[in-house]
């Protein structure tokens, strides 16, 4: 079955999203029945291109890389009018294709003040009658419930298992793979910057040089108070919290502490008394209520947290009926965050 | 939909999972749309029963508990007669209500030598037209390719999810959640008796009197061997191997060595160099041979598998894309084998 794809957002997730489709296209044809044709891109500063029959990807792959407009459309495609983009592209194929699903790919930059605008386009795509994968996690930290909703009564899918641990499975794995099974709470290292910073001071590195090299890297965003303020972190475990606990939070709810106050004389004192200091986001219920928290914790230097090392990430599960289940995930890089969107769009194709 | 259940051994494990489906049995309904009736129960020792209204469950456990006789046919149920039950319930279940289908639950004893009689049971099951649940690992340890040849020919699903790491998700995990990976090889900490024994030496506790606290919670077999030896860890080495890996092995193929070798002294003398040994269950490939391995291991302190205490059970998994992913469990027990069994039952649901 092809599947149209609409891409919102044609950065490096995106644009690694379309490369890894083609490397695996055997194995998704074969294994899925699963084929596809990008009918649309939106960005935000390099214009927008619609093309039912299918984008000339090898082109629009050439321009993005090389910084260009995508060229067709010549204008950007700033919201609102990006929704409005997302709306008439998925009517017209609808109307052309009736029998071919099409699926929105939201991969714009995260904003911590209000998770916009990629809400709106995962709105606008679900009304509209796609589907939507996001590798963004503002949506389902900033309005988990309402776009769940808005996919439920569409008939359609909203996935999402870039937002944690990128292609590593967490929602896909309580919704697969557990079932009949309550999360009542779960600690986890889930931003891969600050624990390489913080492993960096563990070996004698100091906190500038060791951010410095994940920005020049790519994993740490420019703007570096994302990552150390445990923005990051903090937005992640506000999508746990809704997803895996059913709650109703944003990452501002979060109780939130990030790693600016930590020195390496301090992180090298943890080790030198056995013990390692990690940035553990974590959710408990306390009192009746749910409550979130991301902050340096200094940990037993056997506790699977602190095992962490560089960007590797997990998270521990306590769940209702097994006891604590944890996943990590120790490699880390940008075909892992593209893999989410691969895993999202199988899931879809089952759905279907 | 309502499902038929033949339970085909009925200790402590099908006990425990008659129960859970009945503790969950609201979620398994609204959340799953699955209800079930027990039509048929086999037993080596104590007769078997059938009925197409439905088992009197309650009058079963009792009896099972109490470890008398089901009754109805008061005779027991060896071999080749339970294949013959199997195929004659499921034969009768199908012509009564052929939309409903039925699924067989394997629960019978492992046999080290061959993984019979429980392959005869699931191929009987398949044959007939029901599916197949396993929480026995021989029928995926020494026959995995034929079953699953078997089960795709007539339509039919067989899982198994139960023979690793009880309900964590290990085969549903790459298969529900890691769509076009391909696993490279594996290593972990797999059998929960030995990890034990291993555990309570480091913290000044000797072999004999693990073992027996073992034995005594009912989680060490009472042949000791089948742990001590590694000939359960093997049996999950080969499952992995013929199901994540595509190999053809059976437990006799995978290079064995146990736990007896170990002294206390041995074992605190790694801890005291800051290491720790480990039963460690792996594969590679190997010189274009894919080579699976049971051994103690001397691990650093900080690797993953050298922080499971006690019962704990970890596999990380090597990947083709998203490098090393590891699952832990950290909760063990009846509950979690029986979970295995649960799980497997919706997976089955979800096919139908």
């Amino acid at each position: 079955m092809q599947i149209g794809l609409i891409l919102v957002g044609f950065g490096n997730v995106a644009r690694r999203f379309v490369r890894l489709l083609d490397e695996r296209a055997a194995r998704l044809e074969g294994e899925h029945d699963l084929t596809w044709r990008v009918i649309g891109i939106a960005t935000r500063r390099h214009g927008a291109v619609r093309d039912l029959d299918g984008v000339d990807l090898t082109r629009a792959l050439e321009s993005a890389d090389a910084g260009k407009s995508l060229g067709a459309h010549g204008e950007s495609a700033r919201d609102p009018l990006t929704s409005l983009f997302i709306r008439e592209t998925v009517a017209a194929a609808r109307q052309r294709t009736p029998d071919t699903p099409v699926v929105m790919v939201e991969t714009t930059v995260l904003d911590i003040e209000r998770g916009q605008p990629a809400i709106d386009h995962v709105r606008a795509a679900l009304e509209s009658g796609a589907h939507v994968i996001s590798a963004n996690k503002g949506p389902v930290a900033f309005a988990a419930h309402e776009l769940l909703d808005v996919a439920a009564r569409h008939g359609r899918a909203f996935f999402f298992e870039g937002a944690v641990m990128d292609g590593i499975p967490v929602f896909n794995l309580l919704r697969e793979t557990l079932p009949a099974v309550s999360i009542t709470g779960f600690r986890g290292v889930v931003n891969s910057t600050t624990n390489y910073i913080i492993t960096a001071m563990e070996q004698g590195g100091e906190f500038g040089a060791a951010l410095a090299a994940m920005q020049e890297a790519g994993v740490a965003e420019a703007d570096a108070s994302f990552d150390v303020d445990g923005w990051d972190a903090a937005a992640k475990t506000a999508a746990l919290i809704n997803v895996l606990m059913d709650g109703d939070v944003t990452p501002h709810a979060i109780d939130r502490t990030g790693i600016r106050g930590l020195t390496g004389e301090a992180v090298r004192g943890a080790v030198a008394r056995d013990r390692r200091v990690r940035l553990v986001a974590s959710a408990a219920w306390r009192d009746g209520r749910l409550a979130g928290r991301v902050a340096p914790e200094e940990l037993p230097a056997t506790d699977l947290l602190a095992t962490l090392a560089g960007q590797q990430n997990a998270l521990v599960l306590q769940t209702d009926l097994l006891g604590e289940i944890a996943i990590v995930q120790r490699g880390a890089g940008l075909t892992q965050t593209a893999y989410a969107l691969l895993s999202d769009l199988v899931a879809v194709r089952r759905r279907l």
